[in-house]
């Protein structure tokens, strides 16, 4: 990839749980700040069921269009962690006993005087070619397969793992991101603003309204790697709310 | 449809800020519990950028394999809401202003003393053909356009307009749910699992472990439209994991 863009990536939830409404995700979010703040961009983020069809067809889809991607889920020991296996199947090679994750399970169940069981060895399963995401949590690690990063669901593992990650990850050029506080609804500010965004297109204007003490107020969401040009449209941006009488605030 | 089968569906929710991670999505987890509360199946969720392409190629991906599609976001009245046009160039059919949507905005206008100017006035965009979802929290509409279901991204908006919704879809069986609490790693649990869920395929099994006061703990998520199936594989789950010494509760 050109070093002045930015590497692109996808997330690919892997969970029942999520889809059934049981559990609410936290990865996503976790995910993509920490990409950003990484200079990669975030395109898009699937969430699918622990399917083997789906994995396989979402995984290569998604492998073939963005610089990355990144897994979530199904890598535990139980009969619906799949994901380790729908990798291979998506990679065309097998599934085999990876030597370095059986040592890392074995020692870890040596060091709780638990089982090393049939369960727990399933852990130690990675596609051929794969290699071993650490994690400093609970031991069984996650993999990578080219440009795929399979991580757990349990957020405190996969942001242990992603933190694992990020020295194979190339970021790209940072995207500053500011934001005025607008205490004006959406509809007073979207002509001037559209005027803003039309003149500089260098900066990219995102307008969020929300609700507070009964009344609506708008966050514009000012994204740009150029930090001079964004400062300078920031101001302008104050000033527009400022003139419409809507008390701007800033936050960084 | 079948009417044994539960209808399928999926959610878009069109966002950048989901994916530059400066909002945690909450509405998936609202429409997921819905959904399935309704007996409808959410099969895959995705989040894509404010981009026309993205739009529309995925809005016509979801409308051919889902019974149902719901987006949410990107209908309001600044320019990077393109929602709706989006919706009518991926029906191929031009955007014009809705009457009864302009009526009721009018109205909003009238009632809270603002102008409908020509931001407002956006808002009253809808494909031909679409039919309004009401907003009893903030006026503007959203709109249904055949299987596909346009509503904002406002948490508090989106749960109004879904409510709206809710007379138009329809539902399947339930899918019944029961969760056994193992104070169990997933590695001592998931061997006798797998016997269980090879014995009774009408049940689907999750396993999620999870951490409390430093140690692993396993949520045993059961799930099946079979009501006593469900009761009596629950109890067996339950004996397994006591057998085990894990100290069952159930949580329904």
């Amino acid at each position: 990839m050109d070093m002045k863009e930015r590497p692109t990536a996808c997330v690919i939830i892997i969970g029942n749980e999520i889809l059934s409404g049981r559990t609410q995700d936290v990865n996503l979010n976790f995910l993509a700040s920490n990409l950003a703040g990484m200079g990669i961009e975030l395109v898009e983020a699937r969430v699918i069921a622990d399917i083997e069809g789906a994995i396989v067809s979402t995984v290569n889809t998604c492998r073939s269009i963005y610089d990355y991607v990144f897994t979530t889920g199904g890598i535990g020991p139980t009969h619906d962690d799949i994901t380790a296996e729908c990798i291979a199947k998506a990679f065309n090679v097998e599934l085999e006993q990876n030597q370095r994750a059986r040592e890392l399970i074995a020692d870890l169940c040596e060091r709780n005087g638990v089982e090393l069981n049939a369960a727990r060895l399933r852990m130690a399963n990675a596609p051929v070619g794969a290699s071993l995401i650490r994690n400093s949590v609970s031991g069984a690690p996650g993999f990578r397969m080219d440009n795929v990063f399979v991580l757990a669901g349990v957020p405190r593992i996969m942001r242990d793992m992603f933190d694992g990650c990020k020295k194979d990850l190339m970021g790209g050029p940072l995207v500053l991101s500011r934001t005025v506080v607008a205490s004006l609804p959406e509809g007073v500010i979207a002509e001037p603003l559209r005027a803003l965004q039309d003149q500089f297109p260098g900066v990219e204007m995102g307008s969020y309204p929300f609700y507070q003490d009964g009344r609506f107020g708008t966050n514009l969401v000012l994204r740009s790697a150029d930090e001079t040009l964004l400062r300078k449209v920031c101001l302008d941006v104050f000033n527009m709310v400022e003139e419409l009488g809507g008390g701007p605030e800033l936050e960084s």
